[in-house]
């Protein structure tokens, strides 16, 4: 095959610090090799960052990041670039710094149940590399088989999962971070029910890479839960499903994951790569799975199918085999996908309610639907109250990509309305950074600023992102399509 | 009966200001009032306020504070006084805000599985005022019938049950606050699992009150389990004790309790109010509790048993009934008043280290006790590497106070020196805030007082606790009993 020479271009004194930092292959800094981290998995803003920088250890982490504040060069930690929140999105100018070659598996310590793992350490290899032993990590974002142990620690990702399990920061035992001053920390230790001092580790966690860069990770590994069942349950009308949810969590089951999906979602699974036939008729459909000790499960379960039944369902089954098991689960980890084969754009919103608010928001975003002139998909956490509000449009007609931004917001704005919140997993990043304002005071925002300088004193580490920064603005471009959650 | 009348002390002008916010009343400004709040629970140091002011509501804190502030005056919030670090303990001169008048719960929403309490309201009420609907609160501090859900906040408080259900920090939801500026904020919402920027909550949950005075708090609430089981099993040798721990936490089982006693404990407990028949010939015993679907619970116990066996347990059996599972609790929750029964005075140490190291550590807290000449009982949470050496003494005798003060940042240091760490549950406080150097470096505890500086950048709010102030000393007295953990 032949490959074109490119014409060489000489790269410019900030570029060249970096090259001598980590050698001329590990720098990226021709617009052409830069074009593909415009953006991450948010994709309706992109700004062209000004080199991309791969590192392989804490100390050239600590290396650049000194140069850079010399410089005063802003600088983004970027991991797989699977965000939904544009954490890892420059807004030009800014260096790059990739972790993606920091993907060891450092250490595994089954008898006290941690693994130390590299930030680019992608999170489904976790499991995998100990589940023949009967382990397993408890965080699935959809993107797993993508995603980043770094990148779930800077958004405190969260899964499917999570509603009996809990998000990120629920498994992370110690961090090991560079600091903006180049300085590098260990924080926490072993798997302790409590820290002296101020919980910086959950202060890191969830921080969207604005206090620091984590190169190092000491997670939680969860014994394999002796016995699994998931139940599939289809419904006319939303409600009764919204209904059902409630009472599952009443009768103090506390299912592993209780997701729910609408008849819009319904049909993008559908003409995804792993339809299961559902039917294309009924208003939702839950899958709920229960895991834990083998004897307590079919209990679980009975009590699971009469409550879907007292409400009203049209078919609910319990998966027969881990074969269809697997197939309800990959149809609904698509979810955010298969949008893609039902509109040529989208904008995956995210946001949290107390469950018992279900229907009244699902009416509220029925109307924004209407108002916007756009579909709008749901596919949901409905266990925990979080909602995934898929907006569809075409970002080829003008007006579109604003009427669905502004539908977003308004669903995010429905959220907080009810005491929810703007994110439940994606975090904040450069999408909803204007969206702060619906729950948080001028003095609350202060605060949080506050501890930002604590770390970030130069606010050159990811500046603009999750609290607005004065003199910043952001370019919103059209949207594609976005790993999943 | 005659009381006799006291002669009028006239109130000096900061008294004055506070008796100008909440009434005369409520203020105790003369010394044979303030004597009983010279220390709370740890009594090893002892200050002398200069008053004790019981608030009513979020509003005057928020007044009183702004006053103080002005004049100066350091002050320290104050619950229940059952803290065993000294975090509501006066180094002399402070104004103590008590917070036990603010004691009523505020709402329940059980539907959404969460309760709103002041700070002031008793930890065991909570569950009493809502198991007949088939609900409890988690967190169970030993001290649960005495202590308070804000003094729980700022210390994070743990108990027998948090090595399944998790400390205080898993179960708070929101909190209103009156930060040092007077300001009155509220912070979190709903349950939501994860929320937009730093996680304040988290920070403020076990910041020994430091950061800011809770006035309110949203906590969750947990279904009743479907049933119980608890195991007592008795070792003549410890080693055998601590690696039946191993091997039913690495079966896979998260028991709801995993309680160690060694012989002198249960001297003291078998002494006390509430005792058993435990052999006082045993090395150690275990109290091993399992709760959960009711159907899954038997399979684990046979798992237990068998354990047990496997590594040469003297006897071994399950509570016939709540009754006398009832007294096993009662037993062991007595542990740290009972040493009251064999020692004029004892120190309560609090240290966690990794499961696995569990022997080593009991050997070298054995090698302390020697070069002290003291004993040392412990009482520990096994399952998750929580230590409580408890080290007697008698004051009374010159020199003993001192050398158990040693002892006990020795058993500290031993946890350290495995990984560990050096509270798993009391806190800093007074007590340990020279042990932070164990497991912080200097730029370590600059971020932290970094952070306490952004909400009490006065350090009038609690000064001297948690870090060391400069400028300030600790005068050591003799010790006597605390309420227990």
């Amino acid at each position: 095959m032949f490959v074109k020479k490119r014409k060489k271009q000489k790269p410019d004194a900030v570029v060249q610090q970096l090259i001598n930092v980590v050698g001329e292959s590990e720098v990226l800094y021709l617009k052409e090799d830069l074009i593909s981290y415009e953006c991450d998995g948010y994709t309706m803003s992109k700004g062209m960052p000004r080199a991309v920088v791969f590192v392989n250890n804490a100390k050239q982490v600590s290396e650049i990041v000194k140069r850079l504040n010399k410089e005063k060069i802003p600088y983004i930690a970027r991991g797989a670039g699977t965000g939904l929140s544009g954490g890892a999105t420059p807004f030009g100018g800014e260096v790059l710094i990739s972790l993606v070659r920091m993907k060891k598996m450092l250490h595994v310590d089954l008898e006290n149940r941690k693994a130390v793992v590299e930030p680019g350490y992608v999170n489904l290899k976790l499991t995998q590399s100990i589940s023949d032993k009967g382990y397993y990590y408890a965080p699935d974002p959809s993107s797993q088989y993508a995603c980043t142990i770094g990148g779930n620690v800077a958004e405190n990702a969260g899964g499917a999962h999570c509603l009996k399990y809990g998000v990120t920061t629920n498994h992370i035992l110690g961090l090991e971070i560079v600091l903006p001053s180049g300085e590098i920390v260990e924080i926490g230790e072993e798997g302790v029910p409590d820290r002296p001092g101020y919980d910086l580790l959950g202060l890191l966690t969830g921080s969207e890479g604005t206090l620091g860069i984590v190169t190092k990770i000491t997670v939680k590994v969860l014994k394999n839960p002796e016995g699994k069942k998931t139940v599939l349950a289809y419904y006319d009308d939303i409600n009764d499903a919204s209904q059902a949810v409630s009472e599952i969590i009443s009768a103090g089951i506390i299912p592993a994951a209780l997701e729910m999906m609408d008849s819009i979602a319904i049909e993008g699974v559908e003409s995804a790569a792993y339809p299961v036939g559902h039917p294309r008729d009924i208003a939702a459909f839950l899958l709920i799975e229960v895991d834990g000790i083998a004897a307590g499960i079919d209990a679980q379960i009975d009590e699971i199918l009469t409550v879907c039944k007292r409400n009203n369902v049209r078919e609910v089954k319990v998966a027969k085999d881990e074969a269809e098991r697997g197939l309800w689960w990959a149809n609904r980890k698509m979810g955010f996908g298969a949008m893609g084969a039902i509109s040529p754009d989208y904008l995956v919103q995210d946001g949290v309610i107390p469950r018992t608010r279900l229907p009244e928001v699902l009416a509220r975003i029925s109307e924004i639907s209407k108002k916007y002139e756009l579909r709008i998909a749901n596919i949901f956490h409905a266990g925990d109250g979080n909602l995934h509000p898929l907006i569809l449009f075409d970002a080829s007609i003008p007006g579109q990509s604003e009427r669905a931004s502004k539908a977003g917001s308004e669903c995010l704005k429905a959220c907080a309305d009810v005491g929810g919140s703007i994110t439940g997993e994606h975090g904040v990043g450069i999408e909803k950074s204007a969206e702060m304002r619906f729950i948080f005071s001028d003095e609350e925002m202060a605060a949080q600023t506050d501890i930002r300088a604590v770390f970030n004193p130069e606010n050159l580490l990811n500046p603009g992102k999750l609290f607005p920064s004065p003199g910043r603005c952001v370019e919103v471009k059209q949207g594609t399509v976005g790993t999943g959650t």
